[in-house]
């Protein structure tokens, strides 16, 4: 039977999407347990909104059984590409769609639209919301958003570190090293690296509330707030984000948003006694060196130009390029006030991201150096027109194949930004708004720009079509743009 | 002495700028009797203003011929390439400088600054202006701001077919085909070519002003404005511009603007009674189809949602396609008020562009076709993970170095529109403003968007600083960003 299918498989017939479902299954199930949490965390306060997490955790528990049985019998330890690639989208289309229950069923009654919206926002780590009246939320459901992005968070250092390098999408392949090959065992690979992640990740998490708590923060806002810190997913508990939480709070934030956008692969190594390549590394050392920039520009400018006085100009210069450069996108004020040309610093800082392996997205530091190498050793050709020079990173050559994924996922990046802008101008949102809101949904940072879906705004007055786009565009932009559009092409689904 | 000179350059002292201030003083000779052209149509039209260009014909005649004089002993067949690269961005600043003073002396009597703006505008063939009360102008200043444009676009064409080729800027070496190999012998090989194109350039302007001509157009207007659709400048005669022709002089330009965006090679093997090429060449295909879906969008739109009538509709989609895709900029109304869907796809227009070895700008088509075909290599690889596929363009294979070439421009043109739209905004100017200012000079289109820079206003009244801003923009985006940027590198100096 199993050996039919093998068969079948290589014989070219159809694509076995047993193991994907059988994933899916599994995850799902998960899913439906974590619900378990919101549960007790109405029970606990006594809000009576915890059967809303019982009828949609046994709900997406059901499914996830019936999934994963009917497709037990197509398990195997090896995927193939197709496969990988398969599972890879799938994966974060499945999960948010059960995800958004608990927002229809429950105190929130959102549209099956939004609540989609926001899982998919949760998932992904976007964190733009459609939810208004924040402070006067459940518990339950305050704590289902938290745990979405965190779950989200784990899911991308995961993908990062295991899928992305096997399906050589946007240079990934770089960081797939001897200690990471996984010769196709992609499924027990990404859970040895997952439990690995999972120590460092809650440690972070843990540490994260810890201070919050300890500068001030109750104790459940403490624990959701770091959980969509270390994800750097951005959800707060409050309309006003951030503004509720003006002085040391912001500093924490600071720290633990810059810890999660650094690549996670150098915790492992700190955990294993290596702490030289946490500070050697160059795409850490590139990671604050722009940061810095940005901020001392944003500081500087805030105290000349709209009288700042020195400590508050380089608390929120921190805060808000930490968060937007890390793609977490808190908002502590209305920077749409602050001129013109912080608006452009800020947009154009999104765009460049935290570092491979993290839980940040955009476009990411390594891939701005990856492409600055190959633009040196265009240079030194100048003086010697025949010389073979090499674009090296870390050490390391830089094969064409990594350069041209590189090259691969900076263009998509850009034409995506561009047809996400006209689709989303198309359904009546003026050009600002068209355009930062592609661009916040890309690179998963969450606010956008303008009045509208700006640090003050709210994603919920965009229309249907213009919310299916921007979960669509997160989407895309999480997974690395080529690991979605590789199933739009005939020749993936020929075998 | 010569070999002494030769001695210098070799054993590292110094770099001979000897040639390259040869070229130059020829050129600003050859800019100065040009200047007896519009002298003469201010003969004619006896509006008194001659004298300016008397002036400034001698001013710049008697400068070229005192640099080439004091050059004229380092004069030699074959440029290194840091000559050739010196030189392309050198000529293009010390035009530009000098062709700005009949706008200086003349009755516009503009600051210095706005008229290197407007010199730097129309040699870059950009079109973007700084003044207003065009209808009133005396001839003579019309006829040379058209002559600054069409000297521009074939000193463009050249630049592509035999500098860019030779300095490996922007993937252009994938053009220096056998028979436009130039060894290092740039200069006898750029005389070669421009005087091929010439005949090719001048008769394509001749056939436009007839048209234009025969459409109604009075001679003077028609004459002016071939020079500056041929190479898709987009100066106009009229404040607002193409807004006085409506009708079939609108499907003139818009035939004309799509030839002088076609590869000038193509015609010339036309000429030499190879038709084929141009029904058959790849990127020719691709911008017409580009093209046509624009058009066909665009037209759609403004008969559904702008209540256009089906030939105004299909007749404004062409032209203001055209002269945004081709990046010539004339504008025959104010499309800001078409709504923002059509904005959006106007912007995004101006970053396609059209074909290579054209005096349009922009990223250019074949470079999309590029790094698509690259993209195609990647995807065939999932089935193999371990088979080579070299991506192929137009039956030739593309080397790693024309890619990474390509790829280069690509990523400087993102970063660059990036950093400039900062430092537009740092000047004061609102995003949208400030982010079209920034695109529009790199990419040497014309008009904005906004109130202020869009197709009904005018750059007059943005401040010096922003000037000179896009005018640095305009010259990087023309010359390919790599050429002018390479000089900024400590490595090009090291001889
Ligand atoms: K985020
Ligand atoms: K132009």
């Amino acid at each position: 039977m199993l050996d039919a299918a093998c068969a079948t498989a290589e014989t070219g017939a159809m694509l076995d999407v047993r193991p994907v479902g059988y994933v899916i299954g599994l995850l799902l199930i998960v899913l439906g347990v974590a619900m378990a949490l919101p549960l007790a965390a109405d029970i606990i306060a006594g809000n009576g909104e915890w059967p809303t997490f019982l009828e949609t955790g046994l709900l997406t528990g059901l499914v996830g059984m019936c999934l994963a049985l009917a497709c037990s019998n197509g398990v195997r330890d090896r995927l193939s590409l197709q496969q990988t690639f398969l599972l890879t989208t799938s994966v974060w289309l499945a999960l948010p769609i059960f995800g958004a229950l608990p927002f229809v069923l429950g105190t929130t009654q959102l549209s099956y639209t939004d609540a989609f919206f926001e899982a998919m926002s949760g998932l992904t780590t976007t964190g733009s919301t459609v939810i208004s009246g924040l402070d006067f939320l459940p518990e339950g459901i305050l704590l289902w958003r938290g745990m979405l992005q965190w779950f989200g968070g784990i899911g991308v250092i995961v993908m990062a570190m295991v899928f992305l390098p096997e399906l050589r999408v946007g240079g990934m392949q770089m960081f797939r090293s001897e200690a990471f090959d996984v010769g196709g065992k992609v499924l027990p690979r990404a859970a040895e690296i997952a439990s690995k992640i999972s120590i460092i990740y809650v440690g972070l998490t843990f540490a994260c509330g810890l201070a919050y708590s300890a500068a001030g923060m109750e104790a459940f806002d403490a624990t959701v707030h770091a959980m969509t810190t270390m994800s750097t997913g951005g959800f707060a508990n409050y309309d006003a984000s951030f503004g509720v939480y003006q002085g040391v709070i912001e500093y924490i934030a600071t720290c633990f948003m810059c810890l999660a956008a650094l690549p996670f692969v150098l915790y492992i190594r700190l955990v294993n006694g290596e702490a030289r390549p946490l500070f050697t590394d160059s795409q850490v050392r590139a990671f604050f060196g722009i940061a810095a920039t940005l901020v001392a520009t944003v500081a500087v400018t805030l105290m000349i130009v709209d009288d700042f006085a020195p400590e508050p100009a380089i608390r929120e210069a921190l805060f808000n390029i930490a968060s937007i450069l890390t793609g977490t996108g808190y908002a502590s004020v209305d920077y749409m006030a602050w001129g013109g040309f912080i608006v452009a610093i800020f947009f154009f800082t999104g765009l460049i991201g935290g570092c491979s392996g993290s839980t940040s997205c955009s476009v990411k530091v390594f891939r701005y150096q990856l492409l600055f190498t190959a633009m040196k050793a265009q240079i030194r050709r100048i003086h010697s027109p025949h010389g073979v020079f090499r674009p090296r990173y870390q050490g390391r050559v830089v094969t064409d194949d990594v350069m041209s994924s590189v090259m691969a996922f900076f263009v998509l990046f850009v034409v995506t930004l561009g047809i996400f802008s006209v689709l989303l101008a198309m359904t009546g949102l003026d050009l600002v708004t068209a355009v930062s809101g592609a661009a916040t949904a890309i690179a998963n940072i969450g606010p956008g720009l303008g009045d509208r879906i700006g640090p003050s705004g709210n994603f919920a007055g965009l229309n249907a079509t213009a919310k299916w786009l921007l979960a669509a565009a997160m989407l895309i932009g999480r997974l690395e743009l080529m690991a979605v559009y590789v199933l739009f092409t005939r020749r993936f689904w020929q075998i």
